[in-house]
């Protein structure tokens, strides 16, 4: 798929819709998860967000030990973009997607998570077949309630399993609450994520009564990972979203420990109609930004506000007063969950200071096997 | 992105998530559309919903006299897949979409829609640049509430500008209600055709009272077609989702005149988690089936329902009683919306009788400019 730009070309002649990743607000975020964090656990960045290795280099260039993905072809991407250490944050399952993941395992520091003894074997057998020696953690169910093994006695039984397969190396417990991220109030976060650390505190005191070493713990998102700093619990966090910062997460309560990110990423969309005063229609609709957790933030345009979204089209309502954009000019949409809505594009369009500086291709889109 | 599949595989062997297209269905639903329009009025697939020159040449073979797009990105990869007639259903701005837009309507015929005269100018302009002949078409606004210029004198005055545009042929009425298609009552979406049909015949006739031929008048989709047929204000339908009839569209009430098509797009998940007796985890997320009209269906397994997505997982939850499928099962599941999930893949892989017949490639996928 064509770039909608070219290197040196003002924000404003790009083309629409466009992905925009302002790299100021990038490279501030960054920093402000390094500070915030001040090298008391270490960072595993989520490459899940943005699917691009050269985001993963300088996530890397900033402190992160390497990057998580949720796929095999994800991780693919990744090793492929030069990152050498990438964790599947999740299970894998089938003999044909072991196989990759196995022989991934040659090339770059591969880890992989677990949550049943039947996938443990499969995986051993995947890693024997090929040779290689697999990190395996296991998935811990921490109050997600969607993968994971659950805590104590299920646990220990499943990395005695791991143990016991002489390709895989036990090195650790994951333990992530994704639906914890988004609850709006600071203080019911870490409510939930103080739980979320009791089971993983009880898990591992029953592994170490097994004279069994626990290596890394690893979890933890951009709406808690303070939390999990600060509870102890955690050797290793897997923020992702804290580079872009989605409309989403931007209606979360931000109160210190928890540092606020700045938005980085756009949908940069045309006016492609004015049907009447009230109205605007962008040529951005639910295939350039994705609507599962809401619409798109206009952005500082005061009395604009997108509101609905078809398969090509979005409306955006013009309040009574508000300077009104005119037939082709292009506004900066923040996309409401930026994970999905990155998926939906091959390039960001990288700008500084309005001008376009870099075009990143986002190798990792559409790797879903 | 490689394919998940290989020509000859059992549909149990593709690598999961996928998309699948069942042929004998999809055959029969070119068939059934063909059959009810029986020959009234032209037929003009809607492209965007395939965003495939395999499947727009399969429909141009079973009667359709080209395909429509939304993008000039779409137009141009369904021309360089070999459709010789395309309609951009859609309002295109801005001199650099207009430049290629021109330079492929000197490739095939080409048709497009405008709603406002500063648009025509500037595309009589890129026209002209080009010395191209665009087939140019008014979007009619008849209720949608989206894009088009309102009946009577406005589309009037509208006409009158492409009419002095040497490098423009005023080519008739686009007239679409995008909001009447998923109307779950018959009765009511056929009264709504019924309110658009009086303000296309009502600007039709003022046309004609101005000496304007109005060559064609176009519109309509999969879950109204038939009523615009019947109400005879409309010489071509534009259809696109029938091919696949998915999960929003299977709410439809479908009774006579409107054929119900059968399901023919799936996307084969498979079962990564079993966490307990109730729920399965499978890894078609809201990457791999779009949510924005609701969750998939799950296809032929009694007492099996996806309730909730994730970027990466599905939670599918198991009735007490229903049969249970294991760890690494597929299933398959029905896309709540075909359009922006087709969006999400690069390839069709086509089955007949559970084996791949063919793979075919999503050339428009991301085409979003």
């Amino acid at each position: 798929m064509r770039a909608p730009a070219q290197v040196g070309m003002r924000l404003e002649e790009v083309d629409t819709p466009a992905l925009i990743l302002e790299l100021d607000a990038f490279e501030t975020n960054l920093k402000r998860l390094a500070d915030a964090v001040g090298g008391r656990v270490r960072v595993r960045a989520h490459a899940k967000t943005h699917k691009c290795p050269e985001i993963g280099k300088r996530q890397i260039a900033a402190g992160a030990v390497g990057v998580c993905c949720q796929k095999v072809s994800e991780a693919e991407a990744m090793v492929e973009g030069g990152i050498a250490d990438v964790l599947i944050s999740n299970e894998i399952v089938g003999a044909r997607k072991l196989d990759r993941l196995a022989a991934l395992a040659k090339r770059a520091r591969l880890g992989v998570c677990v949550d049943h003894a039947d996938n443990v074997r499969e995986l051993q057998a995947a890693a024997l077949r090929a040779g290689a020696n697999i990190d395996t953690y296991i998935e811990l169910e921490v109050g997600m309630r969607r993968c994971g093994v659950a805590p104590g006695g299920p646990a220990l039984d499943l990395v005695k399993v791991i143990v016991a397969s002489p390709n895989l190396r036990f090195a650790g417990i994951h333990a992530y609450h994704g639906r914890a991220q988004h609850i709006r109030s600071a203080e019911e976060r870490r409510a939930v994520i103080q739980n979320s650390s009791l089971l993983v505190r009880n898990t591992k005191t029953l592994l170490e009564k097994n004279k069994i070493v626990c290596p890394i713990v690893t979890g933890a998102g951009s709406g808690t990972f303070m939390f999990e700093v600060e509870l102890g619990a955690w050797d290793e966090i897997q923020p992702g979203s804290y580079i872009f910062m989605d409309w989403d997460y931007a209606r979360n309560e931000w109160a210190p420990p928890m540092p606020r990110f700045e938005h980085a990423l756009f949908v940069l969309a045309g006016v492609m109609s004015r049907p009447n005063p009230r109205l605007a229609v962008v040529d951005a609709g639910l295939k350039a930004s994705s609507v599962d957790s809401g619409m798109p933030g206009v952005w500082q345009q005061p009395g604009l506000s997108y509101t609905h979204a078809s398969d090509e089209h979005g409306w955006v309502e013009i309040a009574p007063g508000a300077a009104a954009p005119a037939l082709g000019d292009k506004l900066l949409l923040v996309p409401g969950h930026c994970d999905p809505t990155v998926n939906l594009y091959d390039w960001y369009v990288c700008v500084r200071e309005g001008v376009v500086e870099a075009l990143w291709p986002i190798t990792a889109r559409g790797a879903l096997t």
